[in-house]
């Protein structure tokens, strides 16, 4: 079958690969439909952080069911399924807790290579989400919005669901991407009365509009901070959404928040350092992390994409086929694309 | 009148200074009764932070109210009252948030000098806790306890409250320091179901036990963090609350903390690093910061304490005049007392 790969920096390849196997009984294969690329992918493509050459790629997708092991009583073969790029057992503490994406049973390395034919599901019972119907039942718009429960919904959702947001709360997000964009979607499910996007891209800002921020600001770093204390009678906001990852961004939401202010982080972080006595007098605190994609979109989000209610697909501005992969990482890395789809089989 | 003053590192002199006058419409003069000593004062008490030298010291204080500005309407000469380390106008976003130690009207330097026969109050109509009644209707006991609502007992009620403990929780306090033992009544107070103290000192963990502690673990470091895990089936404790300030221990706590799990830190933080990448990655919330003792005392600690519900009183295990202050605070530093009463004046 054809797989992405991770050839070297800048260069993702694709190759003929063996099929995936089950390997143990709670395993699944699915027969990927789409898949997509992950702002977190350009760390590795860009050659900032370190990945293994001729790895296989890819952790978000969508796609049919193949074939099951033995212990997987809740999915079939022909069910059409959200596979999240974390794979929970849905029995240890973490999952019971609500943190599936900490799950103490996940396989390391397990659920590799989306962006694939084929891929090994593993924890499918538990870890997969099940899709209503057949995918022919499905818009184009839908397909993407289920595709996005993968992870960059369920990752902004779970920004605003650390946050503890509160009814009318005001919320400020750092971070246009597509993250901090489904993070918008998340404050408005969850009440946020106001919705600030720092954003000084037109098509981005533009987004995050439709999808319910009721103020953009251009601004960064301190002049962001400064922008926003004006906007909260000179107090900060009661919660701060950190989509990005960088020091610069994480400390200017840290500044952002008022006293008891949240500040949730799910930005992969690429930097250790903050000054966290900043948080203690000001009584502000550092919440995120990965995020709980099967908590979240069984409890509210797969419900709300099929209601109607909320459209995440709309942060695909480009989409591509398997062959082209190195153009999807392209158009992410020019950002050209918010997020770049991966279409990979008809249903 | 006669004040407590910092000479120099290691000593603490009585001087005769100027008695306090109103200076602002919005404060009191408040004749002290009792002070006490905190653990914050250490650090400069040993010369590890910075103080200018003959400044007034002391931060904790109950006493009678002596005189009144003409804009404080809810106090009048002759009131019992708590006079908070912090003082809160009541009306800022950070006191109506319920952060009223983040208070924005706070005055820089105000409420100087509770270890004195006199002390100014700012914002006495807000920031000051009236008792009921006059100090003769309470035993020497609940005097105590009524003198630790002014800082210790309510910052460690902010470390249990900060960290959102549910009924049940399993909640592992680091500092068995008067602030960690009065975070344990917190934990009790808001519904923990396991409260395990991390403790070497036999007085300590015996009054830990008598204020609600179900366990003692003795372990530092990384032996603790492998007994925490042992205890709570390698899942990691609900909520950890930091009750020291150190690197190591704020370390420690973080590794202590379930996927998910609330860190709530009161010590005075004396270190400023953390790999907050070790929060990310398990979902471990990093929170608390200086109490809002205004807050919780009116809300919860005065009625409770009141109501002989809770005596956190009995950290105070040495008592002192005024002229012997210097032997308070070395009693403190040695260790000798857990937390040092200053008797300044019969009611």
């Amino acid at each position: 079958m054809k797989a992405a790969v991770f050839v070297e920096p800048e260069h993702v390849g694709v190759r003929e690969v063996e099929r995936p196997r089950i390997e143990k009984p709670t395993d699944a294969i699915v027969r990927v439909l789409k898949a997509c690329v992950c702002g977190s992918d350009l760390w590795w493509f860009r050659g900032i952080s370190e990945r293994p050459h001729n790895t296989l790629v890819g952790h978000e997708a969508i796609g049919i069911i193949d074939e099951v092991g033995a212990d997987v009583h809740d999915m079939k073969p022909g069910d059409f399924v959200i596979v999240p790029f974390t794979h929970c057992c849905g029995h240890c503490e973490a999952c019971e807790k609500g943190y599936d994406g900490n799950c103490f049973n996940m396989e390391p390395g397990g659920n590799a290579g989306y962006q694939a034919e084929y891929m090994r599901a593993t924890w499918a019972g538990t870890a997969l989400i099940k899709i209503p119907g057949t995918p022919a039942d499905y818009t184009d718009e839908q397909i993407a919005s289920l595709l996005a429960l993968s992870d960059v919904m369920a990752t902004g959702y779970h920004a605003a669901w650390s946050s503890r947001i509160e009814p009318g709360d005001t919320v400020v997000i750092y971070g246009d991407g597509a993250v901090g964009l489904c993070a918008v979607i998340g404050a408005k499910l969850l009440g946020a009365g106001r919705i600030i996007m720092m954003s000084r891209h037109e098509d981005r800002a533009a987004l995050a509009r439709e999808f319910g921020a009721t103020d953009i600001v251009p601004e960064r770093g301190d002049e962001a901070v400064a922008r926003i204390m004006e906007m909260t009678n000179g107090a900060g906001a009661d919660r701060v959404l950190e989509c990005v990852g960088s020091e610069q961004s994480i400390e200017s939401a840290v500044r952002s928040g008022r006293p008891g202010a949240y500040v949730s982080r799910v930005g992969v972080p690429h930097d250790n350092s903050i000054d966290v006595n900043a948080l203690f007098w000001r009584n502000v605190s550092l919440t995120g992390g990965i995020a709980s994609v099967a908590t979240h979109d069984k409890s509210t989000l797969l419900k709300a994409v099929l209601d109607g209610e909320i459209n995440p697909g709309k942060v695909f501005t480009a989409s591509f086929d398997l062959d082209h992969v190195q153009q999807a990482y392209e158009a992410m890395d020019g950002r050209r694309a918010i997020k770049s789809m991966i279409d990979i089989a008809e249903a």
